[in-house]
C-alpha cells in the first residue's frame, strides 16, 4: 500500500486506519472524504519532534492550513501544539472559531485587503507574513490606530543563482510573492519595514516549492537565506531572530513516488543551516517549517460510487463516478497523478485499464487516466488515495454539485467533521 | 469595446448596460460579479428567433445552465420562453425552486445516480438526455415503478471521419460522453433504448465542442447526424423527431477573437441540414440548440480592487487583486484569455504591462498575464470582461475565500441576485 495507514481487511475491503471504507461509505454515502485523525496527529508529532530536536532554539512547526481548513482540523493542530498559518481572513475566522490561539497564527497573503489587515491586527494574530510595501504601509497605519506594535516577518524570494544551482524548485525571482533577494528589492523592503514605528520585524519567510522530494533545493534555499540574514545584519544592523522556510516536502501519491524521510531531511537541513550560520558568524535563528500537504495528504481517502462503465471500441474504457473535479480539481488543474483502489474488491485482479472520470459535463473532468483496477460495475465503490490535501479546500459547486462531507476516522471510531452540503445550502445565497 | 453593452461614460468609467461599474463597486463592494440582464434577454431572443425562423418545425433553444446557474437566471430564461438543460440534480433543484416549468427541462449527465434519476422522473422533467446503458436500465426501472413513460434522447458522439473532415472540434469518438456512431455503439444503444417499455425515445443529442467560431464543424456534425438518423430509420425503423445539436458557438473574450454572427451561422446550419434531409428523404426533425456561454458570457463583468502593485526589476510587473482563481479559475484550468479594463480610468494610456494575479497562495492564481492597463495603484478598480459564463458556476472557497455576489444590471436599475458569501456561510457545515 502507498502509506502505512492504508490496509486491506479479511473481506478484501480497503481500510483507512483500520476502518472499512465500504462500511463508512454505506453509513455516510458517497462521495465521501475520509480523514485519518491519528495519522494527522502522528505527522504533526513527526515534524514537531524533528524541528525541536535538530534545530532546537524554539524552532517549531506551523500547519499550512490552506491544504485543508475546517474547524476540527484547527482543534487537532492546536492539541498537538503546532502553530498554524492562514492565508486569508476566512481561514483566520475558521481557526479562531475553532478556538485556535491567535498568538500562534501566522497571517500570509500577497493581496491582503484593509479589512484583512484590520481583522488580523484586532484578533491579535502572532505574526503577519507581509508581502509588499503597500501592505506594510497599511499594516503600520492600522496597528498605530489601535496602539499595537504588530509583529511580522517579510516574505522574500530566494531566487535561483543559475551559476551555482541547478534546482528549479526554489522560490523564483519572478514571482507574485514577496520581494526578490537577487534584485536588491528584498533589502529595500527590509529597510522600509524597519523604519515603521508600529511594526516589529522578527525575520523572514521564504518558500521553496511544492512536491519536492530532493533535499537539495532546501539546502540551496537555506544557504541563500542565511547569506541574506547576514547581509541584512551587515547592511542594516538588524539581526533576524526568526526564519520561516515554508513547506514543500513531497508526498507519495503513486507507487513510483518516493517516500520522503521527514526526520532525515529536516536533520540534513538543520545541519547544513547550522554550518552556514557558523561559517558566517550568524546566530542560528528560530526556524519554522510550514508543512500542509505533508501533514494531511496521506490521511485522506475519497470514496466514490461508480455510475457507469463504458468501453469505446478500439479506443479506451471509462468508469464514471458520482464525484469528480468538483471535489478534486487537481487533475484538471495540474494533471496530478492519483492512485485508485477498488475499495470493496482489493484482492481481485486489476486487469481493467480505464480513465476514472467525474460526473461533470466537461471533458476535462478526469480523476485518474489509465487506472488499473478490477473491471467495475455500476454501484461498485472506488477509493482515491492521498486526497487529504487540496481536495476539500479547492472543492467547488460546478454543475451545482454539492460538496461531500468530511468524516474523521480515529482509534475512537468515526465522526462527522463537515456535514454533506444540501441543495438548500447551495442555493441559500440566491434571491 | 469588446461588446456593444460595454461603454465608457463622461467620467471615463467603464459602464455595463449604461451603469457605472465603479458606482456599483462602491455600492456592493468587490470582488463583484455584474450581469447585464438586458443583454441576456437580447441573446435569448436572438437565438430563439433564429432557430424558429430558419428551422421552423417547433425548433427552439435550451439554455445550457451549467454556464451560470442560479434562481434569477432561470426566471429570465423562462420569461424569454426558452427551455433549459440541467446537468445535475442540483441544477434541476435550482430551476424548479425558481419556478421553471419541469416539462421544458432537459436532464443531462454522464454519471447520473439513482437519486438523480428518481428526482428527475418524479419532478416530471420533459426529457432525459441519456448517456449510457446503465442509465437506461435504471431510468426504465424508475419510470416503470412510477407508472410513467419517460421521454428521452440519447447522447451520441458524431466522431471525426478523418478521411473526409479536417475539423477537430466535433465531438470525439473517444469521449466519456455518450455512445460513438463510428464504432456502431450508438446504434446498439439506440436499439436497446427502443426496447425499454417505460421509455420513449424522441431522438438524439450531440455536442460539437466549445468556443467554435467556424461554422464548418457544425455543418460536418449536421451531416453526420442526419446520416445517422437516416441509418437508424433504415436499420431500426425508428424515425427520430428531435435532434439536439448542443452548444459551442464561440464568444469574443479578447480583441483578437472574431464576433460570431449567430443569426447567419444558425441560418447556414439550417440550410445545410435541410439539404441533407432532403437528399436522404428524411423529414427535418425538430432541432434544439443549447447555448450557455453564448447567452451569458458577455453579459458579465467582474470588478476587483487592486491590493498591491509590484515590479520585479528585470523581470515583470504584477497587479494583485482581491479575487482570483476562486471566482474565476479559467486561466488556471485552461489558460483562458481575458480582457482587463481599468474601470475607473478608461481614458488613461494603457502603457503598463503586468500580470493581473489573484490573492490565492498559489503561483498559478493568474487572471490575465501581460495585461495592458494604465499603471494602477492600491485601491484602484480593475474590471475583467466577459465573465458571465463559468465564473460564478465554477467558483470555489479555496483559501477560504468567500464567493462574490451577483448583481443584475438592467434598464430598471441594479439589484442583488446572489448575496455575498459570509464567513459564517462558509463554515456552516463544519462541526
Amino acid at each position: 500500500m502507498l502509506h502505512e495507514n492504508y490496509s486491506v481487511n479479511a473481506a478484501g475491503h480497503l481500510c483507512l486506519n483500520g476502518a472499512d471504507t465500504t462500511v463508512l461509505a454505506e453509513k455516510y454515502g458517497t462521495p465521501l472524504y475520509l480523514l485519518d485523525e491519528d495519522y494527522i496527529r502522528a505527522r504533526c508529532r513527526l515534524y514537531k519532534r524533528a524541528m525541536e530536536k535538530y534545530f532546537g532554539n524554539g524552532s517549531s512547526v506551523l500547519y499550512a492550513s490552506k491544504a485543508n481548513s475546517f474547524k476540527k482540523i484547527y482543534r487537532i493542530i492546536d492539541e498537538e501544539g503546532l502553530g498554524t498559518d492562514v492565508v486569508s481572513s476566512g481561514e483566520l475566522y475558521t481557526a479562531l472559531e475553532a478556538g485556535f490561539p491567535a498568538e500562534r497564527i501566522f497571517f500570509h497573503g500577497n493581496a491582503k485587503t484593509d479589512e484583512d489587515i484590520r481583522f488580523g491586527v484586532e484578533s491579535g494574530v502572532g505574526c503577519f507574513v507581509a508581502d509588499n510595501y503597500d501592505e506594510l504601509r497599511r499594516l503600520d497605519k492600522c496597528a498605530g490606530e489601535r496602539g499595537v506594535k504588530q509583529k511580522l516577518i517579510l516574505r522574500v524570494t530566494p531566487g535561483i543563482d543559475t551559476h551555482t544551482f541547478e534546482a528549479v524548485n526554489t522560490g523564483k525571482v519572478d514571482s507574485k510573492f514577496g520581494a526578490a533577494i537577487e534584485t536588491g528589492q528584498a533589502m529595500e523592503l527590509t529597510e522600509k519595514a524597519l523604519a515603521f514605528k508600529n511594526l516589529e520585524l522578527l525575520g523572514f519567510h521564504c518558500h521553496v516549492g511544492s512536491q519536492v522530494f530532493d533535499p537539495k533545493p532546501f539546502l540551496d534555499t537555506a544557504e541563500i537565506m542565511i547569506g541574506y540574514l547576514a547581509a541584512v545584519r551587515d547592511s542594516l544592523g538588524f539581526t533576524a531572530q526568526l526564519l520561516d522556510i515554508g513547506g514543500g516536502f513531497g508526498v507519495r501519491y503513486v507507487e513510483s513516488d518516493p517516500q520522503l524521510d521527514v526526520d532525515a531531511t529536516i536533520h540534513s537541513i538543520a545541519e547544513y543551516m547550522k554550518a552556514k550560520c557558523s561559517a558566517l558568524g550568524f546566530p542560528l535563528p528560530k526556524v519554522l517549517m510550514e508543512p500542509g500537504r505533508g501533514i494531511v495528504a496521506a490521511a485522506g481517502v475519497t470514496v466514490y460510487t461508480v455510475e457507469s462503465v463504458k468501453t469505446i471500441t478500439g479506443f479506451k474504457s471509462y468508469a464514471a463516478i458520482d464525484g469528480g473535479m468538483t471535489d478534486n480539481p487537481r487533475y484538471a488543474l495540474y494533471r496530478s497523478q492519483y492512485t485508485v483502489y477498488p475499495a470493496g474488491n482489493m484482492n481481485a485482479n486489476p486487469d481493467f485499464v480505464c480513465d476514472v472520470v467525474g460526473r461533470c459535463c466537461e471533458s476535462g473532468d478526469i480523476i485518474c487516466p489509465n487506472a488499473r483496477i478490477p473491471m467495475p460495475k455500476s454501484g461498485d465503490l472506488l477509493a482515491v488515495a492521498v486526497t487529504g490535501a487540496y481536495n476539500f479546500s479547492m472543492a467547488s459547486n460546478y454543475n451545482s454539485i454539492p460538496r461531500p462531507p468530511i468524516v474523521m476516522v480515529s482509534g475512537y471510531g468515526d465522526h462527522l467533521a463537515v456535514r454533506r452540503e444540501s441543495f438548500a445550502d447551495m442555493t441559500a445565497r440566491q434571491l
